[in-house]
């Protein structure tokens, strides 16, 4: 087995950790924020961690109306410029910490004089040693280079900053997340089939519309770096702009489709897929997927459909990365290739 | 001639007609903000208008060190919540002024207080009529499904807010970007031949950084929609923290490369490109493409390298897009394709 599929299944035990025992700066942040909430947040990353930036961009604007900026680390590290609001609240997230630019984003925002935390899976690294509070995903050595088990950490642990914040996420909501990603990996030979099925896929479009459009990316990501599959992200309404137009007969689609506020637009865009006969694998809650199956001419086939009754759109993102991860890794192992170690990347990436 | 290749044409003299006669509530905006700068700015779009909004973020942050947030439009319109701060500048962009949830965001924006602007085309729009300034881009109507003239105008507006904002940023600067739009579109051969040559692109990257970022998605989006190319934009830094993976022998990479503040990572990265046997394309001044042609084993072909002394970094992209229009306008026709008219698409898209 890949260390990249290990990993995928360590997640349940290390999120149900994490929702056991939370960062000990949840409560100093609950005591500094709970009554008086920054104004706003900027979030500094890249690569997976980048997409994990994404989805708490979305669940601090969802949860609290936060603002939420996601830097670009070049206005400070290239153009030497500082575009950080004095009195944000900068997050920092990367899995090892020792990403040069989300660093040297982090420590100009502080010589401004920001409040910065640093979510990382590596207690002794520079963005640690950075950050006023350091917030560990405690998810033991991740050893692929496909990240998959830090991103879901990352994941749970913006939730926890979001609860600090004064969000109104309950501790039963995230046991329901650990109940449903233990769920999704009971059985995975789904994720094998359509591995098999899709043995040749060489290009794609992966679509997630509102907080499930880091998992759009996030999956776009995995395909490229596992399988090198052209896999491009997109949040649905954005396809729409333009992008739909490369769909044809059999064109292969990838969409996430969770109940709640998003279902009803990402179903007519699924409605005008199944129109031009686009392929669709649709990544969703049971009644969610045959909701949509039921209007599609062509074959949807589908990694794992979730069980009745699973989290609602808020608490969607996590149990939904993980049958994708799950494909990711077996395309790659399908394809002949080994997930573990793509072709010109290694694990820690350094850019400015 | 598609529409598409005149309206191309036409950007020399929209362009020169916005310098010498920027819209007339520049001067309002130098007076309201000349010396109380805003301290936020938030810009919500769709699509190329999107596109051209990134380029804003850019400029205002780059110019101003005014941080600016890209809007999600699905906050407002699917999650009912407002994360738009009180006392920002909200920019609306929009070629038609129709687009549905980008006309929610800025009445809830202005609901909540902010004072709005509009960037649009079309002065009778919905979206000019809820601002409480509209510049027009003076393009005239835009026929071609696939916009250019309007992308381009609206960058040309963003910097004039960025003038009016206190940016350092003169009159001489824009009539240069102007001058150099007009020599890209003097002989546009070389667009022809890169089209013939690639006539069979099915697949590719398009790398942009720093404030190119932009017209990496924008030729992305140009490709995808007129020639059906599978062709994800990026980040040249987010490129190498994942996709790079996916590049063989002969993969088909296209990258902006300007001289200034990204020029060095930009060449490291299309070093390391090289020496995984990618086929570069790269757009750029003279002096950069040749640079780094000097450093590639594959051949490298460009559409058209601008001449010596053209405008610095701050000021290239919108002469960098106008090889890419080309290219892609002359790639669909060299596909048998109709570049005005995309399948599945119309020229105002609505979404939620």
């Amino acid at each position: 087995m890949s260390m990249m599929l290990e990993e995928i299944r360590e997640q349940p035990e290390i999120l149900a950790n994490l929702v056991l025992h939370p960062p000990g700066a949840i409560a100093r942040l609950t005591r500094r924020f709970g009554k008086r909430r920054p104004e706003i947040a900027v979030i500094v990353a890249r690569g997976t961690s980048d997409n994990a930036a994404l989805f708490g961009r979305y669940v601090f604007e969802i949860t609290l109306g936060l603002p939420t900026i996601l830097a670009a680390p070049s206005v400070t590290t290239l153009y030497k410029r500082h575009a950080i609001p004095k009195n944000a609240l900068v997050i920092g997230i990367s899995q090892s910490g020792e990403s040069t630019d989300v660093n040297a984003s982090v420590e100009a925002a502080k010589e401004q004089g920001a409040f910065c935390l640093a979510i990382t899976n590596h207690a002794g690294s520079a963005l640690a040693g950075l950050a006023d509070e350091v917030l560990l995903t405690e998810a033991g050595i991740e050893r692929s280079v496909a990240a998959t088990k830090t991103y879901t950490a990352q994941m749970m642990v913006l939730y926890w900053i979001a609860k600090a914040l004064g969000g109104p996420i309950t501790g039963s909501d995230l046991r329901a997340v650990v109940d449903e990603v233990s769920a999704c990996l009971e059985d995975t030979s789904g994720a094998e089939h359509l591995a098999e099925h899709f043995r040749e896929l060489s290009h794609t479009a992966v679509l997630g519309r509102g907080i499930n459009y880091c998992n759009g990316l996030e999956l776009g990501l995995k395909l490229m770096e596992t399988s090198y599959v052209v896999a491009c992200g997109f949040s649905g309404a954005d396809f729409a702009h333009g992008p739909i137009a490369m769909v044809q007969d059999g064109f292969p689609i990838f969409a996430f489709c969770p109940s709640g506020p998003t279902f009803a637009q990402t179903g007519l865009l699924l409605a005008r897929l199944s129109d031009a006969w686009a392929h669709t694998v649709v990544i969703g809650p049971q009644e969610c997927v045959k909701d949509v199956f039921a209007r599609h001419r062509v074959p949807v086939e589908y990694p794992r459909p979730r069980t009745p009754g699973a989290p609602a759109d808020l608490f969607s993102p996590i149990p939904l990365i993980v049958p994708g991860q799950c494909f990711a890794a077996e395309l790659s192992a399908a394809k002949g290739l080994d997930p573990d170690k793509p072709r010109l990347l290694s694990k820690v990436t350094q850019t400015l």
